[in-house]
């Protein structure tokens, strides 16, 4: 399954550049270098894209090197390098647009680029060996920890993410400076100092915008822009673990565990509010109107992958796996490079476009604001990272996919048709002489067997022996299809009911439905849902029959023109 | 009932008019008069708030002539007279930025804002007799007849607003150019000409924000922002009543009704999306996300006045009813000049104000942008026109209030508790010897009874006979407390009903449920409904208790603080 997604973004990164030269994007760096003539197009967070694209360019040169992709991202490395300032600072827009730094933080982005070059430099170093794309990051994280932190400068960037990166470059470096800026960003927010000064009647005046209003300690809840919120609390969580700040890492823990009890939709997005691009109030979670933006979604995946690492805990490998198949995987064509940014839940019956991003228009190539569509490139190029982890003498799989695995002198091999079966066959293909622990997660929607004994729901099932070669285990996961109920407070899903089999969440949408109005469609609780292979169907599903519904993946949706669509079905009639 | 709103109104226009002085609305126009110096503060739009001001003061003084009152009147009005371009053009704050005109007409308000001025120039004229304004307005209007038209300017102005002021000029002056010039701007719209050109990744360049997508003789709907499509929809109906143009009068009761059936909330109020302040799609009407702007609903009853004059029917008098006692009261507080621009069906438990106009804050004394507050003060000073209409013989009562009505020779007291009582009684003081016919509204959610005899819910009770001083005529109609189901394709309140008592919704409020999350009350629909009359509570109401739940009139929330509140009210668990 994920092989074949894989492939699409091997596809589609190469096109994503393209855009990106299209866009303006590159052009602007060139022109910085130096290399062309030329005027500053868009904003100032533009040079991020280019920077989201290479980590994806070296992730996926990692996973299948390939010459010409490993050449554009040389080409564009002596770009950015040749872009950069002398003192280490670098942005291609402001200094096109001879504009001072540092003078509008609370929009500008730009230690919000800051964070996706070291990022895209630590991934570049590892997949290629090329350390000049690091020397760049290591000399503008320099320049910032000389310009940020205790008694320099106190004003604070307006959109995080600088966090994530410092503590990124700083695991590749062990520069520690780089941490402890890191720290010192997360302890500084949340007493307004990234937030727009004076009045404005919008949310550019409210604090909780740029995560900002409440000390992360402190906070009882996310809040504001989501991507802000994901991407603090995604940094804090990486300074509390290389710190060892056990009260911040209980911070974020709680955070992250609320958002999941009353801010998450039933895919794993997040995010209730166009205005603003925000989270809602508690349980405000409105299908029609979900915002659940392709970039917040990639950093609840980030943030559980961490949460993963900490605790071992296989409700965050369930929330990555719930988030993957149902929050990011949408947000890309199954076949084309086109992309959405907001992640709707209901498309209803003649819904109108009336913005670039809105989800009615289909999928699109890109955005004005294309922080989305490299965001994904580099989170599939990544994803043979999330699927397992191991020690010397263990293995844990957390996410089903066929291929080859490897820890230390344990490998196995995974088949399996996962998602549309639940059967995973681990077969031994080297192993120590001394014992391993192959732990399994079984899902918290799944009673399961291992070996045929059966094992409980949420967790890892463990298997320690001394393994030999051929050896198998074989992990039978229930995708009996089953109906999701919302919390009794969130208004906008009461009296319905969603689908979903295995990991995924399904949807109606118009094509099996031609002659209905989606909204008029109902489901009936107590009738048989059957599954149904459709290899036919949109690059191979299983759909869903119940009675006279035919329920798609929900990831698959508008691949077919931007149909009507629902995940949430009404069970019964409005009534006193 | 009516009576202490409007005594209360009375005392919010002084206060309004220095809040204007505050903010800096009425020194613009002082600057641009050459009376004071000073730089511009605001918007372009900030004229109108002024306009708004005096078409209020001009009808307060018409129900209840004020000297100072009229003094301030007078003062403004020579202020903008002075403030006026030598070619009739006026706009204090592009004239005090040395700015040209119509350069940016998508959104500048400048035609806007001389629709306000007309408004209330011929409001001016009416109460005080005084022309002076009206002789600005001419001059305006006469420039503007020789600016845009056919064969002029082509662009059209971003919000609507100039075309009922033109008629309403029109039918004071007679001047058929001003006709015309409206009818030319409702039929030159609906092709992008009143849209911002070029690319914008928001609704900025989505004709539909600016009434601009369709031709309105061919739209199935009104969409994009909420007050610009209702003020459009309002200025097209004014131009077809007085043209006698029945295609398009079609086409706006057509649209009225379809706003009526699918985009409207129970209150009366129109808008679901906070983003781009605008209408949703069929059926998207969220009860904690309604924007259900202020000025939308004022713009609505407009509307409705219009199209109950034009054909005369009960449902446009039933709707002025719904939105006067549901979406403009509650947008003022019981007792302080305080005001909703966003009126909310439900504030939830823990709700955080992220904007200004969030109705989290509770009502506020001003807004950056404070089209709403000047707006209902127009709104409920002009009050007592609304309530009947009549002609030598004969005298429709469509709105029950106490008080005085005349009608030519034929004049009635109304005595009536309403809207706590149903008992409404028509004294009549002065009768002609000819024959008069008395018409009662009945609204369609009452049965009733008129001198005991039934008459059906839904129209007028029409009694024709020769009436003599002191006859009687007693209508009664039906307070039983009635639940109210949204239509299936609505989701957001599936599964709640919303409980109605004569004309007034009611809601549940914190206060009265100390101990209670909001969220987790429940209405049984089978138990009774009990009225409790409260003149101790909220400037005296009728409660509603059914249960343990007590009910406030929604008008009357957030006199006690902005606390958790909700319309719709679940009967109901989510379940399978």
């Amino acid at each position: 399954f994920w092989a074949d997604r894989i492939a699409a973004n091997q596809a589609a990164i190469p096109v994503g550049r393209q855009r990106l030269v299209e866009a303006g994007n590159i052009g602007n760096l060139r022109v910085a270098a130096g290399e062309q003539a030329g005027a500053a197009r868009g904003a100032v967070f533009w040079d991020s894209d280019v920077f989201k694209w290479m980590e994806a360019a070296a992730w996926e040169y990692a996973r299948s090197p390939d010459p010409e992709l490993r050449g554009h991202l040389s080409e564009l490395t002596a770009t950015v390098a040749a872009a950069q300032d002398g003192d280490g600072y670098l942005n291609s827009v402001l200094r096109l647009r001879g504009e001072p730094r540092y003078t509008q933080l609370w929009m500008s982005h730009e230690l919000y680029n800051a964070g996706h070059l070291f990022q895209a430099a630590v991934a570049a170093a590892r997949a290629t060996g090329d350390n000049t794309l690091l020397d760049v990051a290591v000399r503008f994280a320099d320049h910032l920890a000389d310009t940020f932190g205790p008694g320099e400068r106190g004003e604070l960037e307006g959109h995080p993410g600088v966090e994530t990166g410092l503590v990124e470059l700083y695991r590749e470096t062990d520069e520690r400076r780089y941490l402890d800026l890191a720290a010192y960003f997360i302890d500084a927010r949340g007493h307004g100092r990234a937030t727009k000064p004076g009045f404005d009647p919008s949310h550019y005046a409210d604090p909780a915008h740029y995560a900002d209003r409440v000390p992360i300690r402190e906070a009882a809840n996310l809040e504001g822009h989501a991507v802000r919120a994901v991407y603090f609390a995604l940094g804090a969580t990486d300074v509390a673990i290389e710190t060892g700040d056990a009260e911040l890492f209980d911070a974020v823990r709680r955070l992250f565990d609320a958002t999941a009890a009353r801010k998450q939709h039933v895919t794993g997005g997040v995010g209730s509010r166009w205005d603003g691009e925000a989270f809602g109030d508690d349980y405000e979670l409105p299908p029609d109107r979900a915002y659940a933006e392709t970039c917040a979604a990639i950093g609840m995946l980030q943030w559980a992958w961490r949460l993963l690492l900490a605790t071992g805990e296989a409700k965050y490998a369930d929330q990555m796996e719930r988030i993957l198949y149902n929050a990011v995987l949408p947000a890309v064509s199954l076949t084309e490079a086109e992309y959405f940014y907001v992640n709707t839940l209901h498309r209803r019956t003649g819904a109108r476009p009336d913005v670039q991003r809105s989800p009615s228009n289909g999928r699109r190539p890109w955005f004005n604001c294309a922080c989305c569509p490299p965001n994904i490139m580099r989170t599939l190029a990544s994803l043979p990272a999330y699927v397992a982890t191991g020690s010397l003498d263990q293995l844990q799989i957390h996410q089903y996919a066929e291929g080859a695995l490897r820890s230390g002198d344990f490998a196995v091999d995974v088949r399996t048709a996962y998602p549309w079966d639940g059967r995973v066959v681990v077969t031994v293909r080297e192993a120590p002489a001394h014992p391993v622990e192959l732990a399994l997660r079984v899902p918290q929607w799944s009673e399961a067997t291992v070996d045929g004994e059966r094992v409980a729901a949420g967790g890892y099932a463990r298997t320690s022996r001394v393994f030999r070669p051929g050896d198998q285990v074989v992990l039978e996961l229930d995708l009996t299809p089953r109906l999701i109920v919302a919390d009794q407070r969130v208004d906008a899903t009461r009296g319905c009911v969603a689908v979903a089999r295995g990991p995924l969440v399904y949807a109606v949408e118009q094509p099996e439905h031609p002659d209905a109005v989606i909204e008029d469609l109902r489901l009936d609780p107590a009738a048989p849902i059957h599954p149904e292979p459709r290899p036919d169907l949109l690059s191979g599903v299983t759909v869903l029959r119940s009675a006279d519904l035919t329920l798609i993946p929900y990831y698959a949706w508008a691949n077919r023109g931007p149909h009507a669509m629902r995940i949430w079905l009404p069970t019964l009639e409005n009534h006193r």
